[in-house]
């Protein structure tokens, strides 16, 4: 398959296992209800390495999954604009298809749930709302994803052995879920929130509430100031 | 030793830890009693690792130790039917084994614990019973195995170093579990589920109740439909 | 340095940090307290890597730290007798070390803590006690060690890199204790056993109470067992 | 980049995740609020893997990214004193920095946060306070730090793969906060309690309450002695 497809289908992956796990833990009635932030973080970071492994296994050679990510190698040459547009759309097509398929998966369970935890399986929310701190934390976020992932790839390091590099980027998105994920949970990628955030709008499940939109440029624009800041960062201490 | 064999011994030691992990989390009075949705699905997503080893060890080649991943190689051609078969029902015999060891191993606990809870220990339940979600669970969860799977051995992925191929697959099943597990319990596996219910059905456990047989069906069919449209899937993406 | 400091030092680090969270979670007034079977398991997973690392680092070809793996070992004619004697001598003396060190570590929590905790963070002791449901459990526990351990590092699975085979080790501890640990606290090692309980028997700690010796030649006897069942069982399966 | 500016960026990331993931499950209303120990320990065990790994790609050969390290490598020849002295300050201002980063992270959290709980996220405090066995603790820890990592490197272990040495270090870290980490928070490294103990005491954060300047020495003096013995012990048992 071609690149724009896997970039399309590792997204997808990712958002079945990754919003996957937010259902399974805040919608009512599941057997893993309330099972808090280890379950949270593991599923999302589990979440990434499979879907890179599938990105790369149908055709991407980046296995970006990420909007903030291609962004990154746009500046950095890897892809041509009208490319790199492309494949955003795909990953965001990604995510709106993965969000579906989760709505689907837990079927009886959307009955259960209270009203207001609906949009929490499908995109990311403050913990205290106040744009230009949540605007920071994306930032801040994406910055602590990309400019790890440069160092990790570097030639500094290595070369790492099939498999090992993809657990690895799934070892530091537990960390940033661990350790910086608490106050906007770590959308770091527009695509994470902006194509489920798209389901959620078309999908008709009873008693959804409103999609949040006010909040909805956050997510987005956040991981691209810190894809801008991170090459910024990266080129400076010489990682790219 | 044989391929049969090797097939029989991995899923029998995958059963013991898995079903073990049950035991030890629901059973009362353990020392693990009540710790939750973390414990049981790293405890299974070793279980699926150590199963490969000692099935590997024990003379299988492919380490399936899941009726639904045979199938979805018996329709690749690797495997001929009679021979998919005997696999398949080698995989049952030891998931039975493997649920006799664990009622031996928790034995004075189950005096201690609820009638309604000892079924858990040997098969799944669904959280909502809902014939038809259930199964669609059921199918996306043994997808979200074999697509997964196929991609991480697939071409362009390179080869795994020893020992990290069954440790990732590994990971991919605690991630299956963290984020799809909660509706149906994700047997994902006929074998997991049809062997430890046998095993309830003819162990004198006093106060056992019945084996829930109206449900067994779904965690056998569903899997199986899983692994065709895997096939189908893992076909038309290019990974197999 | 010599196969026998190895096994000495090797074991007396992994009690250090084995024992050590024990302590970390039982103890009162420990930031850890009450942190749950996930913490304790993963501890004892990674102290047993550690040991390994420091037992091969330090003289040690085999790096057993285990008195039950030793004996295997023996039966496979890897050791003579008087050799794998000594060895056991050392491991148990590691062990006894490797706890006297654990008690000054946690020095003003001892006293905070109720005296039926005390030995607890030495030596194991049973959910339910029940002699031969408890001997079975440990044998059972050993079983599901060496025979995986065998299976790990036997001619079908390659050879692994570096690290990782200490590592596959640990998470195999992992998966014993999260599946199998919850009955009699897998011990499924004399010499994680005997020697702290014998640090308990001199050590003056106020309150201590007595050192169960009733019980302690449970998770002595049963691992043996559980090496010659072991031994038996890896020969009939062709994987020593 | 120069090896002084990688041991800065390495340890400034380190906290930011390191010190990130104490303001998570500390600051009030953070999604990860009260989320416990195994979060807290994963956390830090990640941080420092990805501070390596960060460290590395920008120029550092070492990647110490903890004076108590550079102290021990000091006394093995492979740094002169005052080239020794520079990295420490490096590491000290690369906490300083980091541990800023965090404040502006969590910015509208502080606010809900009791007085009295502001400290911990910037540095360690101890479970009991009584000087003599809180120093014993960071002593210790240390020396399970260093001499396993010694111990892991040494020639008998063989050369692990790329990215492997990072990842068992950071198990390692994570090993001792599981296991020893209870009774002072485990400093073990005196550029994490320093470095962010001088920003609490510059940041403008309001209720702050004062820096404990009469406990800072304990994590600063103790892994330094932690160094010394380690790096005799090491010598001792023939791993460097």
């Amino acid at each position: 398959m071609t690149e724009y497809f896997g970039e399309f289908f590792g997204t997808m992956i990712m958002i079945i296992l990754g919003n996957g796990v937010i259902a399974n833990v805040v919608l009512r009635r599941t057997k893993a209800e309330g099972s808090g932030w280890m379950v949270i973080t593991a599923g999302w970071a589990f979440a990434v390495m499979i879907g890179i492994f599938c990105a790369i296994a149908t055709g991407s050679s980046q296995a970006d999954i990420n909007p903030a990510v291609t962004l990154a190698k746009l500046l950095m040459g890897i892809y041509q604009p009208a490319q790199a547009v492309v494949i955003m759309l795909c990953q965001i097509a990604g995510g709106f298809v993965g969000a579906c398929l989760i709505w689907l998966h837990f079927w009886p369970h959307w009955a259960e749930t209270e009203d207001s935890l609906i949009l929490v399986v499908f995109s990311t929310g403050p913990a205290i709302r106040q744009t230009g701190a949540n605007l920071f934390s994306e930032i801040m976020g994406t910055v602590m994803l990309i400019v790890p992932v440069f160092a990790m790839f570097s030639r500094n390091l290595g070369s790492f052995p099939p498999g090992i590099g993809a657990y690895l980027v799934g070892i530091l998105v537990w960390s940033i879920g661990l350790s910086l994920g608490g106050t906007t949970g770590y959308a770091i990628n527009p695509a994470r929130d902006l194509g489920p955030r798209l389901a959620h709008a078309v999908l008709p499940i009873a008693g959804k509430g409103d999609s949040d939109w006010s909040y909805a440029w956050i997510p987005v624009v956040g991981p691209f100031i810190g894809a801008l800041l991170s090459y910024g960062i990266a080129r400076a201490v010489g990682i790219i």
